[in-house]
């Protein structure tokens, strides 16, 4: 498997936004439109602390996810990674795609100088949690949210 | 009880150091040195999708908090607002400045259209669960982080 990765362009929105919608914990809960999608990928593209990235093989992109980095006061001044939104194309699933996705990421931060690396990931997503567990993660922390 | 809020000065940063040291959870783990505390100040200050926050009560800086929006194509391209770095001083706990101080950035969130709002709490924090269960907040998901 060769998985190379790249800053999506904006002619991957769709294929973004499919992986995004095909997810039964996600589409639960992805009822409300917001403002607009592509504005949305226009300020991600234009923000010096946001990555979006997709995963190819083959030409064909079959993993995405979103690097933000936060800078703050706390940890001596350096940022920390946070990562969003990870989705593996059904078909690709299970090959071992993700793991070289979330490798990449932590690799990514680490370049970049972040002191840690964070995301959050539902609590029914057991196969998530001992993914992030096998790559070193631990669940320290417990994720709240509150929808608007 | 008069808590106001405001965008923090570089001249806050000390007392938003102390409170964010005075802290046990987080002096177990604030071992690592990073870059520097001011450049981060900078950073977060040039930043319009960064957001530190001071609460004052009688011209005295008694708890802080920052604020992310995350831009994303989750959610139809609306932004989700993140919360990290809170911290009331320690005189002034108790008090309800902390449930203030998150009305406050919640409706801060609200106000930019944000449609989720999330945080992360330290799963030793059982105080916090309670009082972010009380503000509305449901611990639906697992918070992993990853030291570099």
């Amino acid at each position: 498997m060769s998985v190379s990765f790249r800053t999506a362009r904006r002619e991957d929105v769709p294929a973004i936004l499919a992986m995004l919608d095909d997810d039964p914990v996600a589409a639960a809960r992805e009822s409300v439109e917001g403002t607009d999608v592509m504005a949305a990928f226009e300020a991600i593209d234009a923000d010096p602390r946001n990555e979006l990235i997709v995963a190819e093989e083959d030409g064909q992109v079959v993993g995405t996810f979103q690097l933000t980095f936060i800078p703050g006061l706390s940890r001596r001044g350096a940022e920390r990674a946070q990562i969003e939104a990870v989705r593996v194309a059904t078909p690709h699933r299970n090959r071992g795609v993700g793991r070289r996705m979330m490798e990449w990421a932590v690799e990514r931060a680490r370049e970049r100088g972040c002191r840690l690396v964070q995301l959050t990931t539902d609590k029914v997503r057991h196969d998530a949690h001992r993914f992030y567990a096998s790559l070193g993660f631990t669940a320290t922390h417990e994720g709240f949210k509150l929808r608007l």
